[in-house]
C-alpha cells in the first residue's frame, strides 16, 4: 500500500484532497510567493485527533507538512512544499465565549473576526486587529504573532494568548497553559509556539484572554505637507501617550485607495496621520487635543477631529483598504519592516531613497505609534526587469531596517519570501541557536520546512 | 592546577570568592530551602565577559553554575548546589534610560526599584511591582517572569522584555530582540528565556519596556464578613473592569499586620479588599463607583474610598508588610498557586480546609483580581510534626490549584521546592517537552540543575 493510500484509510473519505484543480487552490498564500511546491495532497481536517493522525502518518512516512488557515498570509509561510502534504485548518472554526473566565476558546481555523463578533455578543473585545482580520485566521495570527492596528495600545497576538493545544512533530498532543491569567510553572513554552509559523507544531485550540469592550473612540486625521514631517509627529506623539491608533499613509497610498473608491481623503496630502483615542469620555477630549498639539508643533496643515464613531471608521476603513488598493496597480511584494520609533523618520526617508534608486513605486502605509511599518512594492510581473528591480528594492528595504536596529518584520513572519534576510538580523549564533530549538521539537524537519530556515 | 585555581587566573581577584563567611550567605534564597547545597565559590562578575569566561570555564569542567540576583527568589531557584558556583550578577547593577525609545537598559543585577526610579526621572514607568520590588533585582524578575500588583492592569515580566543578552550554556552571548516593539523574525527565544529560572542561560543585559508615568489613583478599601464574600466581591469587579490593583488580605493577615506595625486596618473584617484605579481624572470616579457597588452587591460591610495619594500609598504599605509581618509568626512556606478568576472562591475555601485539616495556619493575601494567591503557611521548624503538618499542606495546596485548572506558581517560579509537584501541573509529555528544549540549550545540564527539572 502506498504512502498516500494509508492516509486515505486512516482518515474520513472527504478529508483528503488530491484533486489538482482543488489543489491548486491551496499551493500559494497571498504573497504568491513562486518557488510554492505543488503538494501531493491537501489535508482538510475536522478536529485535533484528525491532526495527530496525519501528523504521525507524516513523521512515519517523512512527509513535509505545511499546515494552512486562511491563506492570507504575506511572507509565504503557508506555500505548499512540492511532495509534501497542506494540512488545511478552515474546517476547524469554532468560537466558544466562557464569559465567566472572560476566555475565548478557538480552533485555529476560525477568523479573527469571528472571535470579534462572538466577544462583542458578550461585551467583550479580542483586540489583535491585522488589517485582514475579516479573513486571516486565529490559527494564522498565532503562527506569526500578528499585530494590527490597535497594538499600539493593546499589544499583540502573543499577549492575548493563555494556552494552546499543540500537535507536535510526532503526533502528540500537548496541552500549554489554560483559563489561569498568570501562571510561571516551567518553562515558557506556550510563548515558544506563538511566532513560530508552524515550525514547532501545529495548534488545534487556543484559549484567548478577552477585555471589556472598547471604550468609545474620537479619531484625528492630521494631514502634512510631507511623510517626515508626519513621521516626526508619530514621535512626538508618542513621547507623550499611547493612542488606541497612529497609523500613517504617503501620498501615494492615499490616491491609490482614492482612485481604488472614493473615501474622501485629501490627495493634494503628502502624509496624513489616522490616529484615535479610547480614553474614557471624560478624558478622550485631552488625548485628542494632545495629538492635535504633536501634529501641529511637526507641521500638519490641517487637523480634523470627529467624535462621530461612523465617520471615524470611514477612515479606518479608507486606511483598511491600502493592501487591495495598491493592489489594484500592479503585483505587490508586502513588506512589515519595523525600527524604533524615533528612527522612524530615518527608515521611511530610507524607503523613499530606495524606491528612487531602484525606479520602483513603494507606497508606504505604517502602524506607525509601534515603528512598524508597510512598505508596498508595486511591479509589473510580467516585466523580468520591472520584478528585478523590485526584489532588489524588497531586500534593500530590510537591509535599511537593519540598519537602523529595526526588524526584518514586525508582524508578518519570516516565511519562506524574506528568510535570506533573516541571518542579517539575527547572527549566526542566533540562527544556530534557533536550529537548535527547530530540532529539538522537530529533528526529523517534517514541520513547514522552508519556513523561517 | 586545579580547575578552582584556571577559574581564579581568568578573572580579577576580587571576583572569585571561597572564604567560607561570605559564600555561607550566598546559599540559600528565602525559601531557605533546606536541600541547599555548599558551592566551591561564589563568582561575583562584573560584565558579561566574566559571565562568559566563568561559564566557558564550568562547561569545560562541568561544574554546575547557579544564577543569583539579590536572592530574594521564594522558590529555591536560587539556592546553590554541591560543588557548583554560585555567580553573583550583584555587580553588575547599571540603569540606563532611553527617554527617545522609551526604554530601560538595565543590567540583572539593578533592582526593581532602581529601574522604577530611574525612570520616574524622565516621567516614566516600569510597571512590574512584586511585593520586594525595593529589594528583588532585574535578573531575578526575569528568571521568574514576575507579576506583582499593579499585574493586574499591567501585565507582567514578559510584556514588558524587548530585548535580552544571554550567556548561553557554552559562553556565547546572543543579542535577542532591541528597542524596536514589535519584531516576529525568527522564533520566540526572547520569551523563551523569560522564566526559565537560569536554567537555559544567563541574562547580562535587558532592554524594559517603560510606559508613561502612571495618572493618579484612587482607593477603595472594602471589608467583608469573610473571605468568600471578599472572593466573590473579586469575581464581580472583574467581570466589569480592570483596576490598577485588587489585592485581598484574610483576617489572619490584617491581623499579622498589625501585630507587626499599627497600620489601622479593621481587625474584625473578615477580609479585605485593596483596590486602585488610575483611570484618567474625568473616569475615575465612575470606575471607583462600580467597583464599591460591586462590593457592596457582595456583601461589603463599608467600604472605604480615598483620592489622597498618601493615605492610598499607607494601605498598599499595610498589605506589602504582609510576607514580613507574618513572618514575625513563625517559620513560612510561601504560595503563589493561581486559578481562574471565577475559581478564586472556591480555591480561597480549599486552602481554608487545608488549614484545617491539617491544623496549620495559612494566611492568605492575594494579587485576587489575577486570580492569584499566596497563601503562607507558618510553622515551628523546630518541631518536627508542624514541619511535616506544614509540607504536607504545601503540597495539598498545589494539589488543589492544579484541580481547578489553576497553577503551582503564578509568579514565583518552580524553583526546587516546587518542582515535585510540576509533573501533575504539565503532565508527562509537557515535562518531556521541557526536558527537550533543556536539554537542546544545556546538553550538560550545567545551568542551575536541580531547578524546574
Amino acid at each position: 500500500m502506498d504512502a498516500l493510500t494509508e492516509l486515505r484509510e486512516a482518515l474520513p473519505e472527504s478529508v483528503v484532497v488530491t484533486d489538482p484543480d482543488v489543489v491548486e487552490g491551496y499551493r500559494f498564500d497571498w504573497s504568491r510567493d513562486p518557488n510554492a511546491g505543488t503538494p501531493l495532497a491537501v489535508v482538510r481536517v475536522e478536529d485535533a485527533g484528525q491532526v495527530q493522525a496525519t501528523v504521525r502518518w507524516a513523521a512515519r512516512h517523512g512527509v513535509p507538512v505545511v499546515p494552512r488557515g486562511a491563506g492570507s498570509g504575506l511572507s509565504g509561510g503557508s506555500g505548499a512544499v512540492d511532495g509534501g502534504i497542506v494540512l488545511s485548518l478552515e474546517r476547524m472554526s469554532t468560537v466558544e465565549i466562557d464569559t465567566e473566565c472572560q476566555v475565548a476558546v478557538v480552533e485555529p481555523g476560525a477568523f479573527n473576526r469571528d472571535v470579534k463578533v462572538a466577544a462583542a455578543e458578550h461585551g467583550l473585545w479580542y483586540p489583535p486587529d491585522p488589517s485582514s482580520y475579516e479573513i486571516c485566521s486565529i490559527g494564522g495570527n498565532i503562527a506569526t504573532n500578528a499585530g494590527g492596528l490597535c497594538c499600539v495600545k493593546y499589544g499583540v497576538t502573543t499577549d492575548y494568548v493563555l494556552g494552546l493545544d499543540v500537535v507536535l512533530a510526532d503526533g502528540t498532543l500537548v496541552t500549554l497553559g489554560g483559563k489561569r491569567i498568570k501562571d510561571v510553572a516551567g518553562l515558557s513554552l506556550l510563548k515558544l509556539f506563538v511566532g513560530s509559523e508552524g515550525t514547532l507544531g501545529i495548534v488545534t485550540r487556543a484559549i484567548l484572554r478577552l477585555v471589556p469592550a472598547q471604550s468609545a473612540r474620537s479619531t484625528m486625521v492630521a494631514t502634512f505637507p510631507d511623510v517626515d514631517a508626519a513621521a516626526r509627529a508619530v514621535v512626538a506623539v508618542r513621547r507623550e501617550l499611547r493612542p488606541s491608533m497612529l497609523e500613517l499613509m504617503d501620498q501615494a497610498s492615499i490616491n491609490a485607495v482614492e482612485d481604488f473608491r472614493t473615501m474622501g481623503l485629501d490627495r493634494t496630502a503628502g502624509a496624513l496621520l489616522l490616529a484615535q483615542s479610547d480614553a474614557p469620555a471624560g478624558a478622550r477630549g485631552e488625548e485628542v487635543a494632545t495629538m492635535q498639539a504633536a501634529c501641529t508643533a511637526s507641521g500638519a496643515t490641517d487637523v480634523f477631529v470627529t467624535d462621530d464613531p461612523d465617520e471615524g471608521e470611514m477612515f479606518v476603513e479608507a486606511r483598511r483598504q491600502a493592501f487591495p488598493a495598491i493592489g489594484a496597480r500592479g503585483t505587490l511584494m508586502l513588506e512589515d519592516v519595523g525600527a524604533p520609533i524615533p528612527l522612524l523618520p530615518d527608515l521611511l526617508a530610507a524607503i523613499t531613497a530606495i524606491a528612487v534608486e531602484h525606479d520602483i513605486e513603494i507606497p508606504v502605509v505604517a502602524h506607525a505609534g509601534d515603528g512598524n511599518t508597510h512598505p508596498i512594492i508595486v511591479f509589473d510581473e510580467k516585466d523580468p526587469d520591472s520584478t528585478q528591480r523590485a526584489a532588489e528594492a524588497f531586500a534593500a528595504v530590510m537591509a535599511a531596517a537593519i540598519k537602523l536596529g529595526g526588524t526584518i518584520t514586525g508582524e508578518h513572519g519570516v516565511g519562506t519570501t524574506k528568510k535570506s534576510a533573516l541571518p542579517d538580523q539575527l547572527g549566526p549564533d542566533v540562527m544556530e541557536l534557533t536550529r537548535r530549538v527547530k530540532t529539538a521539537l522537530d529533528p526529523d524537519g517534517i514541520l513547514n520546512p522552508g519556513t523561517i530556515l
